[in-house]
């Protein structure tokens, strides 16, 4: 059945009673005192400090059809947003999901989309209070993602200072890999294939570990998007601080080594989408974080006093280096 | 300029400081901890009730940029979900916004955009803390808005009752009168064109009376953005009881009954967009808002028991009425 057959407001129906059946409603047991189906959301304030982000996907743009499975799709448009909340150390909440959808998109296909939001939503703890659906010529998911801080203090970008290490979860470079894999229609192992898609269609926000970063007293972090030299450079414009960063040290994963051994260095430089977190802070509490943390944690350089917004990269004997792509802009 | 020169992060720079200079990135003298220009916004928390909306204009669907200035899609675009948070009574604090522009917009149009965005913050002391910007094959907005109640009540859709009358805020059917005059290239007398124009893209949320309906103790009531009978049917729906309108008692504004006289009361129905406050409640408390209000109330039915969501119409001999423009619906 086509969304057009079923009408707007059948459509809300079905898609509130989805989220109704998987409890994607609430938290746990608490009720927003309005949920999907009147003029706003509603629920009872907390006294911490609100979060609140919003991040889009546009069909074409920043996803493909012949890429991405709906369920995917679904989950991806909310992870983006987590990532953002991950990335301030916080508790994500509630989520309002905004929909354009072209007429002769199949209810099918918007179930599922839902299905892989419910999937998210389960997972961090979130309930989907609210939205809004459109008709457009192409599919586009913004979502809005609230939180609370977690123990009244954030992560920001504009307190990084000369000394502190720059440090990274996870790996750096593997979804735009599997980016490249897939409009490429490269073929490798299945175990390589099944990550690399996954590291790029089903990204993990790092919720509990941005939490970790705050309990132990980082004050500075950013999601990595753009891509590590363009959000690094966020953090050091924003600190008005520079940064120097061994390139011998950037996290690639094995199979990004091992299938695109020529690309590693600059995929992980600047292909963007891997959604890690980094972060500054003083050496101890680095080392700290790497023994209580659940994923790996890299330290790949340090910030340093100089022109704010200046990345200034070596390889692993001090010698500078240049590279040429440096991060995702949307125009 | 087109945005592709500017890029992304000037794109962002420009707006902030935009938004920063009309000082509609704060409530008055509250700054929000984090604005523009990190993961997320952050602000400190309220008790009160936290209200939350999304609404997305997208063009050739919603609007179109040969009867729309830049100014007045900004404008409404936020006007839209601030009528949202007016039908729940409360007070409108934060929004986010995600843009969504194809590479060839003008810098000038973003502007232009955001002048209409920022004249509806300062008007209704909404902080624009943050949002989104994407490329897109067109433009599109979605404006998230966020509040809180006013005096811990809000207005609901699921607490009408047998025996309340039924009003409406305003004029009912000029918005659609305004969008048929500029699609038709109709041509009437120029303070008619101003008023039906303006009633189309210039809509006015009725922030101050629904917060006047939550301290005079009315509980339901809902915008009209789908058209009287559509959005009507969703508060007898939510709160399982029929409605009986007096068509003859609709309130079409002098200008819409001289122009476009036999059309005045479909326009009316179903014609949508309004942004007006309709709501329930008992005779005595409606008489008096009536002279408390600063707008023109008018008591168009009541609602009665019976078949959940049904509208019976009669004209003003008690005649049932048959209408076929019953309201907006997206597919």
């Amino acid at each position: 059945m086509k969304v057009a057959e079923l009408g707007e407001f059948g459509l809300i129906d079905l898609l509130a009673k989805m989220i109704k059946d998987a409890g994607a409603d609430r938290l746990g047991d608490d009720q927003p005192i309005i949920g999907i189906g009147d003029d706003t959301a509603a629920w009872r304030g907390d006294t911490a400090i609100q979060l609140a982000t919003v991040d889009t996907m546009v069909q074409d743009v920043h996803f493909s059809l012949k890429t991405i499975t709906w369920q995917e799709l679904g989950w991806k448009s909310l992870a983006i947003n987590l990532s953002d909340i991950a990335a301030m150390g916080g508790v994500p909440r509630y989520a309002l999901v905004a929909l354009a959808l072209p007429v002769a998109t199949s209810v099918e296909a918007v179930k599922k989309i839902y299905e892989g939001m419910i999937e998210a939503a389960r997972q961090y703890r979130l309930a989907i209070v609210g939205g809004n659906i459109s008709r457009a010529p192409e599919i586009s998911i913004t979502a809005t993602v609230l939180g609370i801080s977690a123990d009244d203090k954030i992560l920001r970008r504009d307190t990084a200072l000369a000394g502190d290490i720059v440090a990274v979860t996870g790996y750096l470079g593997s979804a735009s890999a599997g980016r490249e894999m897939l409009t490429k229609k490269l073929k490798f192992k299945p175990e390589a294939m099944k990550y690399l898609r996954d590291a790029f269609l089903h990204p993990v926000p790092r919720i509990a570990e941005g939490q970790l970063l705050v309990k132990h007293g980082i004050t500075t972090a950013i999601d990595i998007s753009d891509g590590l030299l363009a959000d690094l450079r966020h953090i050091c414009k924003a600190s008005r601080v520079s940064a120097k960063i061994d390139i011998s040290l950037l996290p690639a994963h094995e199979i990004v080594k091992t299938n695109l051994s020529k690309k590693a260095v600059n995929l992980a430089l600047g292909g963007g989408e891997d959604y890690e977190l980094l972060f500054t802070g003083r050496a101890v509490i680095i080392e700290k974080i790497k023994s209580e943390i659940s994923c790996p944690v890299t330290s790949i350089g340090e910030i340093t006093a100089g022109e704010p917004g200046k990345i200034d990269l070596r390889d692993a004997g001090g010698n500078p280096v240049k590279v040429k792509n440096t991060g995702w802009s949307h125009f």
